[in-house]
């Protein structure tokens, strides 16, 4: 069974990265209504796709989440995700603008496979990852929106490509699942001259569940790939390392503390 | 501050790969008594270091663990762990062999920092390092044994050395936390002729606290390295990359099942 993807990473990003303004969010909701059923949902059901799209979800008045909607080959709504952990970094405003998640770590079902969404921070997370694993997820999506500080050194740059990389494929393996993380490129420049801004760093990939590349991308220009997954390898990596086998799930309860001292 | 190690991976592993004979029971006791302090105790006191070793402990008659042993610099014992995560790969019978350690996920307290002290198969689970990093480990090392099946194609085995390595770097990543990976070298045959035997593929390494590779070893031969980690890189990443804030406690019970279907 080999499927291709189509994914999609809304410009959500302009907004979140560098700008901390009350009225922004009013400009935002006009661009990212609450679910763009018409426009998304078309375009799944043209092309007879599984669509994974990334918005601005307004909740009420005063609540915000950044979501993802993944919609089915027939155009219609098969889940979403609401992104679960939120960061504040320097220039990224999220824990402002964003409540964190409510729905948990639920795989979407789609008519093509069970796909474990989760978005940007949560890719940090190896407990994100396993929960998904576990309930029964096929691959694991990270719609990301990531870049670089230009005030730090290329060293320390490349250190923090690599950390994002190697932390998903991490996943992958100690998953045995496919993972698609899909990242932007481009500067963004923050009005406040408070930093230089954030030029995201692309390397958008899909790794096997070995963790094997399958796909990279560049860091500096958009791109479109399409690539096949092989699904019955989960089965046989699973079968060969088979880690979930011997979970030692007597001994994880500490993992549900914020520390353990 | 920084610190110097020395590790010392015992050849209990000749016993654990690639035979499963009753009798060898009473040729390894012999070899491997319960705690070798005598000479490792006079080691580390001798070279004034904290030394990580690796031993088939015989806690009673027909009850045996994969334990480490770490001394401290003035020849006294610091701690034990007793291998959690028991695999029983083909060419490994460390199910027969071994009782699953009961002590759970606890640092080892030295005179020189709190070691995450963790053993082979325990590298492919992130609960382990995560919950290591949660009792306040400083650094996480993993004594191992892990090598190619010769029966596998080239492209395999590079899948696997690779994913090996990702997934350990990647613990580094989530925790913050630098890592010491020490795998033996060597090919180790199958006496029953059943298997090719085990190639193990060294490549042990260090890497800081965002995966960054420190050093890696060579596959094929036995080698000393005496590696600088700067442990106020710890604090400063972690300042970066708060992701232990933000983790969603409230939403990881999950991780304690079996599975969630």
């Amino acid at each position: 069974m080999e499927h291709s993807w189509w994914f999609y990473r809304s410009c959500i990003i302009h907004f979140i990265s560098a700008r901390q303004k009350i009225q922004i969010f009013s400009i935002w909701q006009n661009r990212f209504p609450v679910l763009p059923t018409g426009f998304y949902s078309e375009l799944a059901a043209a092309h007879h796709i599984v669509l994974v799209t990334s918005l601005f979800e307004k909740r009420a008045t005063g609540l915000y989440h950044n979501t993802a909607v993944v919609f089915d080959k027939d155009g219609s709504i098969a889940g979403k995700y609401r992104k679960m952990h939120i960061p504040d970094d320097p220039g990224f405003y999220e824990k402002f603008y964003f409540t964190p998640g409510d729905i948990g770590f639920e795989p979407i079902q789609t008519s093509i496979g069970k796909l474990g969404v989760l978005i940007c921070w949560d890719q940090w997370y190896p407990e994100a990852a396993r929960i998904m694993a576990l309930k029964g997820a096929e691959l694991l999506i990270y719609p990301t929106a990531i870049g670089w500080s230009l005030s730090d050194t290329k060293e320390e740059q490349m250190r923090q490509l690599n950390a994002w990389i190697l932390s998903q494929r991490g996943h992958a393996v100690a998953n045995g699942l496919p993972v698609i993380s899909v990242n932007r490129v481009g500067h963004e420049i923050d009005p406040s001259g408070a930093t230089s801004g954030i030029l995201f760093w692309g390397n958008s990939f899909v790794a096997g569940p070995q963790g094997e590349l399958l796909v990279q991308a560049s860091n500096d220009r958009a791109e479109n790939f399409v690539v096949e997954i092989d699904m019955e390898r989960n089965e046989n990596v699973r079968r060969w390392w088979p880690f979930l086998r011997d979970r030692r799930i007597d001994a994880y309860e500490g993992i549900t503390k914020r520390f353990l001292d």
